[in-house]
């Protein structure tokens, strides 16, 4: 099997401080999410290569995705390097011996070595969900966890809705954890369960459940209140040494605590090392890899990993940072594999123009007619619903193409459209096809081509490929690897257009371009013009690795 | 001019406790938002509507828009029932008498009865960013305070890289409070400007001013350690009685502390009535407003206001949800205009599909064969890339299309499709014209409708009801009112699909369906059917006033 492991490995703090993932399991919860075990498997991986402590597969047993999961992780195809393999579950069923009950033995039969328990530990919910009374669910809670402790197994508590229950009835909440610690659990979790807790409160009672009980405390927070990363930090500043997150905050109805802002803030603020610290600069890239994984777009302006994390708009800010940027940013970016990035737009003005085209390696010294005239043609064309925020290299065409004698600028662009004319068919058996053809000019020759692809904007590319790649050797190592689309609603007396921004790839550099046009495929097109175009632009520059 | 009033109006608390919003300075810094002046009086007017005590309209002098806006707002566009209206602007320039400032003039200029001045309190910004020592900083702060409270404005200091300042020099950082105070201003905002702080520290550092300065303190969080929020309530229980927040947090990098969740927190949570109780379930649909003028897809996860906030999932939950609603939430959705749902996905299994038939007004009483066809159907599409939890018009007909003599289900479809060809020409002049032909079965007869388009859906769109609108007469009340395209990646071995999703409206209900497809505008095509057919079906139905 995967590992037998029920401790973290090779992380500085080792035991005594857990960081524990259950994105698997609690995180898949969110809206929208649905992993396939083969995306359990990615996950687990990505999570394992940045230092986690523990990594919550899934529930065995319960849904069969996870009870795959657990089979594949058993049989070899995942090794951790780091962390321990866990499964969640829940107790005995009331008036069933644990032995007996099909999930428990689930638990024991993906393998996992660890094993999180889920109990009730509010009287309400024991009362009026599981129809007990509170003697019978600390029995559940010590006998399951004795029976799995005998089996070999770690076992850890979540006591759900704790901090509601231990409000409402607080002996009652403690027999619960204490049921779980007799049976040989050795981390009882606090859970914040429909998240309603506030960080001052939430710390009360964790350090005076720690005070009362002496047991080691783990904390488990969602997001209702959007403080579930300030409750998950207040709760280890009070004392829990084991913190439950997912990753991007994913989770049911607002989310669960984001491991990436926790750790970020344990590590840069309380100078807890939670993680590897040569792992650390790879939060941003394991962010946005599990994000692709989840299929869902990154929040840009989540903390430490967003990709506006340290994205500056003001002109006021944009001057002063020129000369002290720590002044601006709460943290060096790089610590977590971040970037700080100046924003072109109108608010901005010419100070953080200035700025971007330096960090695009544009020399605008000594050209203030040029800065002029671009600050203008950004205005321009956001007015009407262009955007350069996120296309660098659409903003580097256009700044290259003010500059007098700028010298990595084209003198001619690589091809000429003529026209283009898409169709597409639904005919009556049902099949839907897609054909474009292409006219252009490219080395002197008129050029028609005709492609078919899955659907229009496919088809274009398709058709035009077909037209340039005898004459443009480059054009093969080009990949779309990433296509969005935004609609735009119109300001009123205008109609809606659409915003498309391309992600373009030659295997070693990634550029994205960005069109705006009241039709798709236009807007499309236009993005897909300047992705080849900036292609060609730095392809004939000897001294030029890579663009963008 | 709209108001001159400097204080809270009609609200609970008057002036004793400030919700002082300032989406529209501090918000407006988010990457992707751009207001023109009438969305700022949109925003205003929807903000003075909820019942916050301030409103800071932008920053005159420094952008064209916000002094076009203030012009606006004084000339009798904006009369606000609630809100006082604050100008932001920074203090006279270091070496010049405030009076003879442009930019305190321009201030002065705005006629907003309520200023509220930034400056510097951390010595290090003072020196290095100002490049002037601490005395000018706060003889800057003091006569420019001085000069507008003579001119009978209200004056509020914000001060910037409070908390930093603080820890760094804090004879400093309040020698610039102090300097406002006597001044004449009488609200000092801390503001967490870099956003690096965690509730403890912060709220121990909000304690200590008070007690050393007995001043009346404001609160103003960025949310770069994802605890903008905490950090504001932390700051409120510490005794500022003035916070400060945007909407739906929109702000630079990570963003502001938001609005929705402070007010939802404060009053939910501590019991202060911080905006008339009659308008809190009206924070729902301002939050998704404010999205749609800010051209922001709304945070579906959003804490209280969120599509998702109170959307379960998992079929654990949705069974017991079903006993006892009050169990699974932290306050009735109701409270803040929001809704329970119960979200339709393989995880979810018969518990929650029946549910959530119950909600559409589907009788699934006795039909279990029904319900495991459902079940099996919607396990298949999500497998496609299809998903229902936004569509529930598309469900609706899933679901009633297996229910053995449904009442409300049609027997024969309005419409039926032969075929469709939409062709789109991007002419050599550079235009670009889409035009669509479809042939369709209407009441018997075979009918062929060409139409002309913006892009390849909208013509489309325009041929489909040129063809039907002569045989359906509801049919000229349907409008599309929102257009959602979600490109997703495809699984290793398959090819990326494109999911629409298509929000309808025939003036009295909106309903949303979904399409999913290898290309677009059959994906468009598939959900404007799923529109059509529904409401087709509910318009039938004598007693329904309404669909979905």
């Amino acid at each position: 099997m995967t590992s037998t492991a029920q401790t973290p490995k090779n992380t500085p703090l080792g035991d005594a401080f857990h960081v524990y993932d259950t994105t698997l399991r609690d995180g898949a919860q969110r809206e929208g999410i649905t992993y396939s075990a083969a995306d359990k498997l990615a996950v687990a991986r990505l999570l394992d290569g940045l230092g986690v402590g523990f990594i919550e597969g899934g529930w065995p047993g319960a849904l069969p995705k996870d009870t795959e999961f657990f089979q594949r992780a058993a049989a070899g195809e995942l090794e951790l390097r780091h962390a321990a393999l866990v499964a969640f579950g829940s107790t005995r069923r009331a008036g069933v011996r644990a032995e007996e009950d099909a999930q428990v033995r689930a638990l024991l039969d993906s393998q996992a070595p660890v094993v999180t328990l889920v109990a009730k530990s509010d009287r309400r919910h024991i009362e009026r969900a599981l129809r007990t009374d509170v003697a019978e669910a600390c029995a559940m809670v010590r006998e399951t966890t004795e029976f799995l402790v005998g089996e070999g197994r770690r076992v850890f508590l979540d006591a759900e809705h704790f901090f509601d229950g231990y409000a409402f009835d607080p002996d009652c909440a403690l027999r619960v954890l204490d049921a779980a610690v007799q049976g040989g659990a050795d981390v009882v979790v606090l859970c914040d369960t429909n998240g309603g807790a506030l960080p001052l409160g939430l710390s009360q009672t964790v350090t005076e459940v720690i005070a009362r009980t002496g047991f080691r405390v783990g904390i488990h927070c969602q997001d209702d209140t959007s403080c579930a990363v300030a409750n998950s930090v207040a709760a280890v500043q009070a004392g829990a040494t084991h913190v439950q997150c997912t990753a991007n905050g994913y989770g049911e109805r607002a989310g669960n605590a984001d491991l990436f802002a926790v750790v970020g803030n344990l590590v840069t603020k309380l100078e807890m090392p939670v993680l590897p610290p040569e792992n650390l600069g790879e939060l941003t890239r394991v962010s946005h890899a599990l994000a692709e994984i989840a299929n869902i777009a990154p929040d840009t302006h989540q903390a430490y990993v967003g990709s506006s994390a340290f994205a500056h708009k003001a002109g006021l800010h944009a001057s002063a940072i020129k000369v002290d940027p720590e002044l601006y940013n709460h943290i060096d970016p790089a610590t977590v594999g971040n970037d700080m990035r100046v924003l072109v737009t109108e608010m901005a003005g010419r100070a953080s123009l200035e700025l971007k085209a330096r960090e695009l390696g544009v020399d605008l010294a000594g050209q203030p007619e040029a800065l002029s005239n671009v600050v203008h043609r950004v205005k321009e064309l956001e007015a009407g619903g262009w955007s350069f925020e996120a296309a660098d290299a659409s903003l580097e065409l256009l700044l290259r193409n003010e500059i007098k004698d700028d010298p990595v600028r084209l003198d001619e662009p690589p091809f000429a459209l003529e026209s283009y004319r898409v169709v597409l068919d639904h005919a009556q058996d049902g099949s839907v096809i897609s054909e474009a053809t292409v006219k252009v000019h490219v080395s002197g020759e008129r050029v028609i081509a005709t492609a078919e692809g899955n659907g229009p904007v496919h088809a274009l590319d398709a058709a035009l490929r077909k037209a340039l790649s005898p004459y443009l050797s480059w054009l093969n190592s080009v990949e779309l690897t990433d296509y969005k689309v935004r609609i735009l609603p119109g300001h009123p007396g205008t109609d809606a257009v659409t915003r498309v921004l391309l992600e373009s790839s030659d295997g070693q550099a990634e550029w994205t371009t960005v069109g705006v046009h009241g039709n798709i495929v236009e807007a499309s097109w236009l993005a897909l013009c300047d992705a080849l175009v900036h292609k060609a632009m730095w392809d004939r520059v000897p001294q030029a690795s890579s663009p963008a």
